[in-house]
C-alpha cells in the first residue's frame, strides 16, 4: 500500500447495481393492483407513510416492504382487498428478492481499479441475508478488503467502522448514491464524500441540502469519473 | 488479559433471553385463528414447511416468519380468510418486534464475571435490527468486545469471525442453546462448546447427534456454570 493510499468506500444499491429501478416497477403493479380503489397519487402516499411509520420497527428492506404494502392495501380497500390479491403481493417480494443483480455501468472496471492501489469496503444497509446474496450475486465480493451491512448509515455507524477498521476519515473517501446516507455523514466525521447521481431517488432518501464542504465534496456525473478524481485526492 | 485467558462468544436469543417461548405463545394464537379451518397438528406442520421453503429468500426473523405465516393461512384457508384476520397477523408480527426483553435467570451476573477476565463476543444470527435493538433494550451491550450479527451460523461464518478477531480456535469457547448452530460448526473449527438448554428448541435447530468432543465439548445444566467451566478450561 502506498502511503498516499486512500480507503475507499462503496455503497450497493443504486451505486453498483441497480434497485430503485426494481421497486419503481413494483410500485407500478402495485397501483394497478389498487387502481379499483384509489389514483395512483393516492396510493403511493398511503405506501410511503406506512413505510415510514414502520421502519424504526421493520428497518429497511424488501421483507418489511412487503409488510408495509400488505397493510396498505387491506387500509386502502377497506378490508375488501382478497387474499388471492395479498398472496400476489407475497410473491412480488419473493420475485424482488430473487431478482437478477444487473450491475450499473462501469463499474467492474472501476472497481478492478481502485482496488489494485487503494483498500476498498461496501458500505451498505438493509437485509442482512439480501445484501449478502445480492453481492454474493454481483461477482464483485473479491474487490472488497470488508463488507459491512448496517441497520442504518448515520455519523455513528460510519464511525463505528472507521474505529473498527483503523481508518483515518481524513484518508476515507465514500463513494454512494444517497447525499443522505453516503455522503453527510461522512463529510461530519471529516471525511470525503463522492456523490454518484442514480436516475431514481427514494423519496426517504432525498435532501435539500447541498453538501458544503470544498475540497471534500465530489459531485460525479458517472463511476467512471472515480479514478481520475482519486488520483488528484491521494 | 491473562496469557490463559480465552475468548468465550454467546449466542443471544434463547441464551440470554427468552425468545422461542414469545414465538410459542404467537403459535397458540396462530392455532386459535385458524381452528375453524384445520386442526392444531395441521397448521403446525404447514406453517413450518412453508418456513424451510422460504428460508433460503428469507433468512431468519420475524418478518420472515410473519410472510410465511401470512402466506400459509393464505393457503390453509383456500383464500377464504378475511382481511381483518391477515392485518391480525401483522400486528402479532409487529408485537413480536416490540416485546420487551426478559433476560434469562443468571445472565447479568454471569456476564459481568466472565468479561472481567476474558475477551467476550456476541454472534447470533437473524435479522440485523431486530438483534441490534433487543441487545439495546436487554442492558448487555457494555459487556461485548465486539458483536456479530450473521445470517447463518455455520463453521464458515465462525470461520470468518475468529480470522477477523485473530481468535485462535483453540481458545475459544461459545456458548448457546443450539447444539446446530452454536457448538457443533465451532467444534469442527477446533473450538470449544458450552451447550446450555433452553426449554423449547425450534424444529429447525433441533439436532440428533450428541457432539463427539471429549475435552472440548461441555453440557451444562444451568448458565450459571460457566464461571466454574471457564475456571476449569482456562
Amino acid at each position: 500500500m502506498q502511503p498516499r493510499s486512500l480507503v475507499v468506500g462503496f455503497d450497493a444499491d443504486d451505486t453498483l447495481w441497480h434497485n430503485e429501478s426494481i421497486f419503481e416497477k413494483v410500485h407500478e403493479r402495485y397501483r394497478a393492483l389498487l387502481a379499483h380503489y384509489h389514483d395512483a397519487a393516492t396510493v403511493d402516499r398511503t405506501l410511503f407513510a406506512t413505510e415510514m411509520r414502520n421502519l424504526e420497527l421493520y428497518g429497511y428492506g424488501v421483507k418489511g416492504f412487503t409488510l408495509s404494502a400488505i397493510e396498505t392495501a387491506i387500509a386502502l380497500t377497506a378490508g375488501r382487498i382478497r387474499a388471492e390479491e395479498i398472496q400476489q403481493l407475497i410473491d412480488l417480494g419473493r420475485e424482488m428478492l430473487a431478482h437478477p443483480v444487473d450491475l450499473l455501468e462501469g463499474v467492474s472496471d472501476v472497481l478492478a481499479e481502485v482496488s489494485r492501489e487503494h483498500r476498498v469496503l461496501l458500505i451498505t444497509k438493509g437485509d442482512l441475508r439480501d445484501q449478502e446474496r445480492k453481492l454474493t450475486k454481483s461477482g464483485l465480493l473479491a474487490h472488497f478488503q470488508h463488507v459491512e451491512i448496517v441497520s442504518e448509515k448515520d455519523e455513528g455507524s460510519y464511525a463505528n467502522i472507521l474505529r473498527r477498521h483503523g481508518i483515518d476519515p481524513a484518508r476515507f473517501l465514500m463513494v454512494g448514491n444517497s447525499i443522505k446516507s453516503d455522503i453527510l455523514p461522512v463529510l461530519a466525521l471529516g471525511g470525503c464524500g463522492a456523490h454518484v447521481p442514480y436516475h431514481l431517488t427514494w423519496a426517504a432518501e432525498r435532501v435539500e441540502a447541498v453538501p458544503d464542504a470544498p475540497g471534500r465534496f465530489f459531485q460525479l456525473g458517472s463511476i467512471r469519473e472515480l479514478g481520475a478524481l482519486i488520483e488528484k485526492i491521494a
